[in-house]
């Protein structure tokens, strides 16, 4: 393993004043309530050790809201558990379930911390590529790399880096193919508020056939503007979270207690927030995307999250990190080159994938630099 | 790996309005300069991801405040990680470095997720016990542990569950084990700044030929009276820390970025709180200790750290699990049970922990139920 991509990116554009496109965060105020809620209940004495699987309020507020958006409430007790972002939640859950020399089918591209994760676990990672145009799945790819040694199916959705999105379609196909197997599923839902177009989230949490056996993963750093406070969660049926908590209690044990509650009042108080997310983004994805039609990049479809791909083939040769290396200190725009997102990524592509959760100016200056190629 | 016992016992003690002197956390308000610092990161916006290793303001603190306190500055660039707690930081030293099929030497009795991430890690623990009455290693004892394949040592102090210290004998013991071998120090200082009678912690960091091969961790939750922050780090020569940075990433990625902002700001204005914390304390572990004398549990010396170990012989027949179980739904005070830190239980040991990081008034109250027994 060597040091991830964001984190070379965001140094880069950092030493070269590029404007940062890369590295997944917001531009945006976190909300002033839950900035407030957060300092009050430091201020209340909230500061020690919470439950090591979250405060009890906060469970019932994240129950609450996957029953206002998905029509499920998990058990808040037995099968919701509050991580140090959703990323802690991803290697706990692998970790907990993953066996040395057991498989786990990635769908490449993907982001970059599942396969560490397998890994870490003594698991072996089976990449299985999505569609290079659409990056939506082939489910017959997928059966085909099915094995008496696959233990678990990672999916993404909305999708980082694409923005591709699962469909009702795709949900009955992974019901079939994991229908009478023992295989497990974690899904990655992070960007679970940020989708376009009317597009409705097709969370496992809404399908009983999958969330009996899936680990559902997703953090409030995306939904609330503050990917630097790291508190994520996970939703799993009782006997998988019973695992995911045995490692979670001996890695991070427990996670900052005044955000906790912070986020428990801001989810019960502002639901609108969240439910608005979407509309939230949508000007900004349609603006950023008319903006790059004005450049020699072309834009990809974007259905959900808050990334863009783009195609720089009409501008370079030079391969996407060699590419993006020069358009962060040369052109002053930093962006995430989409091959490390691959085990093998495909021969000639050339994509680059830029973050839109930005403010006007910054897009803007973004824009004028990208013009210029 | 079953819930912990800190948990469990946290949970007894809310059931059963029992006086919490189990799990380790403090009574005392969070310094009001250091939650006012963190509200105002919060509002000027710091809310996006710090970078993975931390923030460059708070290692170069950290660095300062170990020359401070060590005689020694560390790199803060290549030799000091923020972690999400100590704990999350103990997970990545071991996963990082502890391959299947090796061995890490534990001294027993021990914190509880030393064990746990060595098994994680593939690895296997291997359990030597600490003097029964002193809880001093047993330099020799540990020698004869070593093997062709081990590859750690874990030490603590001040000693978390005995408030045992190592002293500049015990330090050139060590070296002179290790001397020669390829084996790897962990070394939890978590309680670093709390030591009493004018005792000296015996940091690896003073000491040249010992940190040459350490994971030195630490954590600011018993430092500012924040368990629940979750802000740790772990001080290693470069080529350690490169291995503890790539699971890092891969775990929590970076660590709740107000926090780092603010313990950066009481490191530098404020170092009177850290190099006092040991006067601070001392007053109540001698009033503990007084109070303990005057029941029929007998006190064990306590040298640093914020636990008391109390031998309740005199009290009940009881095993320590069983005990500590009355002892919070019969008798109103939560303890915990030594068991739960070694391997193979000395038999018939009695002895339960106290923590005492607490006002006078819950002290109080836990002595005047622990003096009807
Ligand atoms: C954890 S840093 C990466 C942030 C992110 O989610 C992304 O850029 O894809
Ligand atoms: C992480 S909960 C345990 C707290 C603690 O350090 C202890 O009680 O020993």
């Amino acid at each position: 393993m060597g040091t991830n991509i964001f984190t070379v990116m965001s140094q880069l554009a950092t030493e070269h004043g590029a404007v940062n496109m890369g590295q997944g965060f917001p531009d945006f105020d976190t909300p002033r309530p839950l900035v407030d809620a957060l300092a009050r209940a430091m201020r209340d004495g909230h500061n020690q050790y919470a439950p090591a699987h979250g405060l009890p309020v906060l469970r019932e507020a994240i129950a609450d809201k996957t029953l206002d958006c998905y029509g499920h409430r998990p058990d808040p007790d037995t099968e919701v558990t509050v991580t140090s972002g959703g990323s802690e939640a991803i290697l706990d859950a692998v970790m907990a379930v993953v066996h040395p020399g057991e498989e786990v089918i990635l769908l490449d591209p993907c982001y970059d911390c599942y396969e560490p994760a397998v890994e870490m676990a003594g698991g072996t990672a089976v990449h299985v590529p999505l569609d290079p145009e659409t990056f939506a799945p082939d489910w017959e790819k997928v059966r085909a790399a099915v094995t008496p040694r696959t233990r678990m199916l990672v999916i993404n959705s909305p999708h980082n880096p694409s923005g591709a999105v699962l469909d009702a379609d795709d949900i009955r196909q992974l019901e079939s193919l994991l229908a009478d197997t023992g295989i497990l599923l974690l899904s990655d839902e992070v960007y679970e508020h940020i989708t376009y177009d009317g597009r409705r989230h097709e969370s496992v949490l809404r399908h009983p056939a999958l969330r009996e056996r899936a680990f559902v993963v997703s953090s409030f750093g995306k939904t609330y503007h503050c990917t630097g406070w790291k508190v994520g969660y996970c939703v799993a049926p009782p006997a998988l979270t019973a695992e995911l908590r045995k490692v979670h209690q001996y890695n991070t044990f427990c996670t900052f207690t005044p955000a906790q509650l912070a986020f428990a009042a801001m989810i019960r108080d502002e639901p609108g927030h969240y439910r608005g997310l979407g509309a939230f983004y949508q000007p900004m994805r349609d603006r950023f995307r008319a903006q790059l039609e004005g450049t020699r990049f072309r834009p990809l479809p974007v259905h959900g999250g808050y990334f863009q791909l783009a195609d720089y083939s009409a501008v370079s040769d030079l391969d996407d990190a060699a590419f993006c290396r020069e358009l962060a200190v040369e052109h002053g725009v930093a962006a995430i080159p989409l091959s490390p997102f691959y085990r093998n990524p495909p021969a000639g592509q050339r994509l680059v994938r830029l973050c839109f959760a930005k403010n006007q100016s910054t897009m803007d200056a973004a824009i004028e630099r990208l013009e210029k190629l």
